[in-house]
């Protein structure tokens, strides 16, 4: 039996409850810490289960019961607790991004070295079904030689131009999710990277010095060329796609929907509208990452998604906004 | 070149004169008779490259330099006009039903033993790319054996109460087509037909003595069951689906659409309705049975569709009626 | 907290077991009852948190903590049991059919009446979201008044011609979940059954007296005309959708797949198949129908399928039975 | 009645000749002239009702009877025959494009002011059925204001390496239709272009200075941000797809096909691929492009696509290859 401690019980601090919760056997929530803990959370919390719950994260660093932490609090907190966690001997799973700094980043991975700690970041869209499917069938060779890949990344509604102002830019915050979706399909990093980007949704994002609409191309190291197209606002929806285009075929996935089932009126033929957003999307995939990193834990393996991985996500948001601002094609290797 | 006389310059008779106009080489059109011919039909037949029209299609039957004859007109002239044509010496397209009365088609059968002659009954949906690539796929085994067969098939709008008291009842003016594609897919006749119907459109209907919503059951005489849904109105357009299940897998058509579109939106995604009906449907169905008719003629091999073909589903169709009168399942060979 | 007992530990039993242990929280269950409890079992239970197995469902029956039985064990247990429990005072869920002998059924309605206990019968498809989603536009008035309702319902793989022998046969076991369907979907109860059907699938189930392939046909009470067409075999997947046709236009339903993927190569365009078989599909729909009992009591409300819908289906089928055998239209009204 | 000459009877040639002789009404076509004339096409261009045929166009560009002239010739003849049936005082419709010349073309546009004759470009895409929906939705405000514009094109087979060495280029052979497209969809002119692109598919491509995969990003005029995606091969069919994403919504595009058919089988759902090529997907196409060509002779209006709509795109297509050489991206102001 694992024991676990969660720091954060936000929206994905308690996705991950629920997950662990009700999916999983061999784990049990000990803690649950976030500074903003009050007694609805905790009440919440002891009905899934969870022994104890605090405002203090060092009652999970320094409890020589918790075998495994996982980061939901947010983001520049993340790799402080890594180090502290990591020095307390925790296996942990941390949300993403590790950090937004190239170097507190290679930090953690320093620290990691030679602990046999598991480390797994949280890039759920590796375990969707359909992503997943297209990741397989790429693989599996069915299209042959990769030569495009393409994602559509859309959410259904622009955060505040204040979130957007602190959120280390759209590249960083959503983007980043697409730029690891790339290299999953892909099977290698990203060379180059160039963007064509604006603030179409809300002036007052790119007044904040962001953007909210964008293409981003991509040379990849095994020679494909790949594609993004975000939006912060699609009135219809959660718009999450891919496609991969090789010598041999292609294969796509399209969203996902509350039914299938068709209206056939006199002005046409409606289906339903994609999930509305990434907790609808994305709830069987937030609780098969916690499984898998749990599973590494319990069978002494390697989580799917190492710090690396949670390093060139990064690198590739990094050199999009330079892309963006000098207005030219960037090569990842001129980050960090 | 095959010289050609049509009779009738009615909606149907219209679109053969278009297509033999403007897709078949070896043909031309002599004579168009109609009695209700006028200058505006004249100058129209004129355009599309007609010799001559007249009101009196003997014209067309005398005319030694006419080969074949097109018998568009109404339903009553069909079986009279075939035996006279068969008399003449001409190959004739007839369109359906050939008769109401199954003695008068089996005259039509008889005149025709010996002669040579083409006859060539318009059953134009055997000719749609969609049907054609289901009969394809079961042909060639891609369903196995064959065990269930259904087919959707419904009008956009219903007609009057006083057309459907003298049409023959839906089962010999609408559900025909239907048992022909029945016979088409199964590739074999019918044994035995249950109804169950009524009037659920229009009430008018229903009090000229007709249906205009029905469940059609058959046996077929390869141990297939079918089943046949129809009906006078769907709002969204022509509704014509074919489904075929075997052993081995199924295969399915959807209708034909104006474009591929579809447009996502804050109320679903919505695609184009089904064209509108027949004559947007099956436009290049009526001329892939016209050259075929032609072809046959040219070629002197067997139509698609033989004078028996135009028997066997008025037999199922007086059985449907029979079924529908009695409320009970009919054996078409109760009939004639 | 609602206290439940399981009687039945088989495969639906287990499906049942972990609904309420994963996604009910207001509910434990105390004892599961099994003639055949082993080791492995009772070891399995005791993970999923039930306190107590045993071997005799009295143990359950007059156990007064109890408040709630589910009723998982075989068909012919399912009256009986119904009562004991009803006698002990117990809510109740039990597993369709409720009986094949229709005084049985009355028997457990009269036994009922007055008592204020909850029945539910365990018609699940009615949980389905694309049959739901297909009811509610239904309901909402979306397609005008009803004409035509269409139930395709195909199992990946027949059973046994053992098990097709004493199941009762196809109507009785099978169709009884797409007869609920039509009444669902309708929102009335029928008024006859026409049957064509036959052992296309397997010879040997024909000899044991059933049938393995069905179309049947319905008249509802509101005039609509419905058909449901029935297979034992698809060998591409579990093939359950729904098509419901009205005055104003037509709402229908695909299948669920794994994925949303579609592979593109020389042979053409490639999707997923349907889920295999009912767990697969309805896994989620079982976790609803017994939420919706408990919740049933909870708040002491009606089951959404009260032990009157547990009689009409078993009605349909020994209709459809008798009009099978007896080869004729068979009215609802001339059963028990 | 136009009378019409058409200059080039290799393969597009052929198919105008044919739309115009089964199609239009009131035009005939009196010369056909081709360097490579031979009996052959000359038997079938007179089975097409054309009255004469030569190697020498100078017979049509001299003729005072004939009112209208097609260039079906080789690229590089396109400016300099436009230029001599302005002289003659000819209508033309000029295939895609002008000139790969800038000065060219716009001496070509400069010839034509002031004459009042009618220039058509054949960009032929804009007439396909499922681009002009596209593109209607788009105009209709469908979905509101215009962000994003996705062009996916690629050819079933590559060309050869010799071909691609003369042709100018894949971004003026090929891209240069969704340049055209992209502006049609927009309603608007690009204002920058950046390319990536590879020769992926053939490596003697790339040896002959040309690529055969690429993804080229545009800003255009009104704000939006466009991406093309190309590929000389795909193994499934000529893909040709379109998405149009706004603040109100999205409108796309998926490919013809044969016919609605899916079959169903062990290995799942499969539907038709894409049609081949160009000639059996813009068959319609190019007849309504002819036809709207001869519609604005004849009214005395506007054609569709004017000499300055030919211009554009080859300054994109130069844009873009410069772009691709100096691996930058490139304004069209810089062009010409």
């Amino acid at each position: 039996m694992i024991k676990v401690g969660i720091i954060g019980a936000g929206r994905i601090g308690k996705v991950h409850i629920t997950s662990i919760s009700t999916r999983v056997k061999d784990a049990v929530i000990k803690t649950v810490a976030d500074p903003f803990m009050n007694e609805e959370t905790a009440a919440w919390a002891k009905s899934m289960g969870v022994e104890h719950t605090t405002k203090d994260y060092h009652e999970i660093i320094d409890d020589p019961e918790i075998d495994a932490v996982l980061i939901c609090s947010s983001t520049d907190t993340h790799s402080p607790i890594s180090l502290e966690a990591i020095k307390a001997g925790k296996h942990i799973f941390c949300e993403k991004p590790i950090d937004h700094d190239v170097d507190r980043i290679k930090e953690v991975i320093e620290a990691l070295k030679g602990t046999g700690l598991k480390y797994q970041v949280g890039f759920n869209r590796r375990f969707d079904h359909n992503f997943q499917a297209v990741q397989a069938a790429v693989a599996a060779g069915k299209i042959g030689k990769t030569e495009l890949i393409k994602i559509t990344s859309r959410d259904p509604e622009p955060p505040s131009a204040e979130y957007a102002a602190v959120s280390g830019g759209m590249f960083l915050d959503m983007t980043i999710h697409d730029f690891d979706m790339v290299r999953f399909l892909a099977g290698c990093d990203a060379e180059e990277v160039y963007v064509q980007a604006d603030s179409l949704v809300d002036p007052a994002i790119g007044k904040a010095g962001d953007v909210d609409t964008a293409v981003i191309t991509l040379k990849m190291k095994n020679g494909a060329i790949a594609v993004i197209d975000n939006s912060r606002r699609a009135v219809y929806g959660y718009d999450q796609r891919a496609e991969v285009f090789g010598s041999e075929g292609m294969v796509r996935t399209e969203n996902d929907t509350a039914s299938q089932v068709q209206i056939a009126g006199a002005n046409g033929l409606t289906t339903e509208k994609p999930l509305f957003f990434f907790l609808e999307r994305y709830m069987d995939a937030y609780g098969k990452e916690v499984t898998a990193f749990l599973d590494a834990i319990k069978n002494n393996t390697d989580t799917p998604l190492g710090v690396e991985d949670g390093l060139e996500p990064v690198l590739m948001g990094l050199a999009a906004k330079k892309s963006w601002q000098e207005h030219r094609p960037v090569k990842i290797s001129e980050i960090g």
